[in-house]
């Protein structure tokens, strides 16, 4: 069970029915886990913003950097044209080269005059539990993760980007939410995802948990291992232009600090905003003007705080949802004891 | 009494003697609290990085942008040249100018052959409790603030840029915390002092007191008012660079979060951070080589959770210090209800 | 004479009618000018973008900066919101904070709600010709600029802001320029004002007039002064979303370096741009839902050299207009040789 | 023969004795050309900043957007970390994955415990002459590129990463140069070495070469073709800390725009500087405080003006040293008429 259906309930804004990004029309969630043997634990996410070809239909979009310790491929032409024109794939840090060639491979096969196309890659690092060295990680896999892409509910835990993951001491992984905005304010959803592999002093609800489990960053005053990451996609069919999109790109930051996450040194801290407002969309061939709509600076704010409590709950889904795995070198990693939380979280 | 010692400990870590900014030793901090009449409610505060010329020997410095609407002074030179060459200000919206002037004066004063100087002035919004069009702060004012700037304890609550300052739906004020590494990791100090002026959903040391209290932002489902600032001073011993200072202003932000902002559309949140290192002081006239130390990038993880804790505790000390306030127009802010806040702690 | 008109041809697009920045409809230039006694030798310079209420009646804007070695002051609010609420003021270095309290006591007297207001001041520092430190503008000449601005040509030369600047060792001060696309390209006109006060290596038409004439930064191998700034105002009748907006006042910066300005580290190089594009503007009070057109990012590169060629000849129309001036403790700064210069280009 | 020894003598500051990027001390260039069949026309520059490893001893680094619209691989964890830790290395467009990949190869090879690396790969669309689609270059070509690495004099033109390119509407290619300070301002160099694929209108020593030819942008008012990219790698022994790296690197476009680059919207232009100030490096494994030396922002200009005037200067070399060719579907670009060219530089 999901953390909200178990009484933990984050934030005060509402979920949308799914209480994911696919809450937000068009979307598509796919994942490819590779679990095999004593050493691969590894896989591929694909978020794909709408139904048809990016390409031809561009969506707009910012990224953040919240802590850029890693390998995000596609950041420059993003901020600097304000557009997304490949779906986002998560995987591992050493795998993003293979991820990128398999974006541009099928962006050529469906467009056979396209010379340049901006791939957009995010990654964690899960050497500790997944042979990471290997580069198990093929094409192949990310093709069968943007083939699998579906709306509907997402699985979370241990699938795809996050089938190797480690999060605040525990097995960390792929989690999702979503907010909606009462129709007064506009109807909106905000729908997140995250690959969480991070660090820092675990809270849940404002609850400890963390020091309360003695296992949290700068126990014993030394300097535990607090390095990872946090891939962070925030989708919304609101029409945000791409200067408020960075900003509610910004916010999800806050959402991981609710969580307890510090975006320690050693930690990739990305999040990827879009929009999929159908009338924003940047169609390849059309004319010198755009007409467009947009939200005005005053009525953003809703759809900040969704961002945050939507980034926050899908972290804690992410723990929730990740089991036990042992892996690479027999390194082992504990699933976050639920039952005990609870607990904790009742007193 | 200090929430620290009411039992509210807030992080993992320790604060230092004065749990204060001027823990970083030569921190200085002086205010200039104007209550008059019915109507002015406003005031100054100076931090001062050292007891020498700020401009005749500059500290290593910069400033992040959690969201820029507001009017800080200064912004674009300490970006591009990595210093800060006056105190700091903090005042209300519509004297920054004066500030300003106030500090190029004094500048002129000490420096007779200078012709250009960087005033560095933040400010908050008070206009809800202050007469803030008339625009009462002087220049008077911020020479007296700089004048009382002194090492020690500094007040908090209703004083100085914090007067007329609201925060969470209660009043606001200056806050100040600090933390203090173990010696095995450098035995550095990260100070805070904070000018509160904010809105969102409020929690303290996790426990929702916004939605207890029935006082946040979003309560049904209403875009009541979140908008304010939050100035942010972050000061370190620790010989950090100008890049590192940077990600050190940006986890302030991380703290901010944690007490339930948001970082509202009309919220002007700047961190300003800074390096009392002395041997990285820029000194007017040396050479064209400077000798410096730098803490490394893979040493910087515990000072960002002390930049994380001491902004959370530094809000919540305003909170707490700050006493219910009746100003311009009879508009009334009531303070924190402290006790109410204790029990719902202690559940 | 103006360079165009004594045949001094730069760039391959054609100017708009008056060759300045009032070519963008709407636009107002004034000037106050303080050339009093000995020793003052300074003034202000107000571009109003359009007839109306900037405040109500907002433009769409972008700060680029070139070197930040500056005190301009509205920065940080007109890149997170991305608009502009007051005319742009330029003036001397020490005198931005009056030049905001004008501002500001401007926006409160025509809105009699407003508790806040973005200042945009920009500044070049004229200490060699000007008794800088006596800070003679007052908030009187700020209002006069402001009240004296008007459509039609601009006066070049030692007037408002440039009365007492200087620039690659000649006199420098203001000058404006234009240019305006072929119908077939959307009929855009882009037009320049600057107030030049840097150094570098004079050229003119790409003929290198500094070394020529024996005048330039690192003549004799020497660390000669190449200090100073430059201010770049761009506007456009096209309409341009923010983030070409600020792509399109980057390439203001190409402008500068054709002319041989080198960004010096002691150079305060600020590129202000707006559209005067009616439909995108923000009003005060409107919806949370705006409507508006952008030029789409494939059809601005006929703009962005628009601004490289109405920047480089802005600069050139500033030294040809500016004449010999002495000053503040009888320094004199001679004008550029027209003559020999226009000798020199004929070769 | 290259420029300067035809007699085109640019800029005012003194070459090294190679005019190459490899006169900074210990800087490599490699480069893997593929010429084959009809289509291929393509190949991989390696710029090496030492003859260590650059993982285990990597340099201090910074990167300026020109203009975003590229695929670079690397930009964030550089900005973050302010560290190379692979070499360089140019391509195509659509080959950057595949030679992020021979660089991991590379480092994992040599670091057998190593997890992570920061791949740098630029590039610049070759489709007009090569088969880009056709995705040829492969990681042995970058491993080649890196083994032929070496100091010395550096081939310019069809070569390596600028084999298939095109430059203002002729070809394009790779070309190098380099600025040495007299040693009153510290001796120290300034190279650069670029991959030129962009457009606009060409001045050569100022004389406007593509109007005389009639070969532009803009030409008969249309918007002709000015697309393309300009990747820039700006190399200094000089101690500069990472904040000043950045701005020498934003000086390098100023160069370009001396040549008449404009900085399209289509046009991927980066400029990446690194320091090679061997006491700066950092050290995997060196403790927590470093010692190192800076050169003060005082005493920077003259390094700008050498990236500038390298620049300039490098991009000319590229255009004087390329060769006609045809390639991909027949197409043909000519190689600059360098006795045309030469004769109205005369005049």
């Amino acid at each position: 069970s999901r953390p909200r259906d178990l009484g933990v309930k984050l934030g005060v804004m509402h979920p949308g029915p799914l209480n994911a990004i696919t809450d937000v029309a068009g979307v598509r969630v796919g994942h490819t886990t590779r679990i095999e043997g004593d050493s691969i634990r590894t896989g591929v996410t694909a978020v794909v913003p709408h139904g048809g070809d990016l390409y031809r239909e561009k969506v707009p979009a910012a990224i953040h950097l919240g802590n850029g310790y890693g390998k995000l491929a596609g950041y420059t032409q993003v901020e600097e044209l304000g557009e997304l024109e490949t779906p986002i794939v998560l995987t591992n840090t050493l795998s993003v080269a293979t991820a990128m060639n398999a974006l541009v491979t099928a962006c050529l096969r469906d467009n056979p005059q396209v010379q340049s196309v901006n791939a957009v890659v995010g990654e964690t690092n899960d050497g500790y539990l997944n042979d990471i060295r290997g580069r198990h990680v093929t094409e192949a896999d990310v093709h069968s993760a943007l083939s699998a892409a579906t709306e509907g509910s997402v699985t979370e835990g241990n699938v795809g980007a996050g089938t190797g993951t480690s999060c605040f001491g525990w097995k960390g992984g792929i989690g999702t939410s979503s907010r909606k905005l009462p129709e007064s304010l506009g109807g909106y959803t905000v729908g997140v995802l995250v690959q969480t592999n991070f660090g820092g002093v675990l809270q849940i609800a404002g609850v400890p948990v963390g020091p309360l489990l003695e296992r949290y960053y700068f126990r014993d005053e030394l300097e535990s291992h607090a390095d990872g990451s946090c891939m962070i996609v925030v989708a919304t069919d609101a029409p945000l232009g791409v200067r408020n999109l960075k900003r509610l790109a910004q916010r999800a930051m806050l959402g991981l600090a609710r969580t307890g996450g510090i975006a320690s040194n050693g930690s990739g801290d990305y999040v990827i905003a879009f929009s999929t407002a159908t009338g924003n969309r940047i169609s390849v061939g059309a004319g010198a003007v755009r007409s467009l709509t947009e939200l005005s600076n005053g009525a953003v704010t809703p759809l900040f705080l969704a961002s945050i409590e939507a980034t926050e709950e899908a972290i804690i889904n992410s723990l929730f949802a990740a089991e036990d795995m042992t892996g690479h070198g027999g390194n082992h990693r504990e699933a976050l004891p639920v039952e005990k939380v609870l607990e904790l979280l009742k007193k």
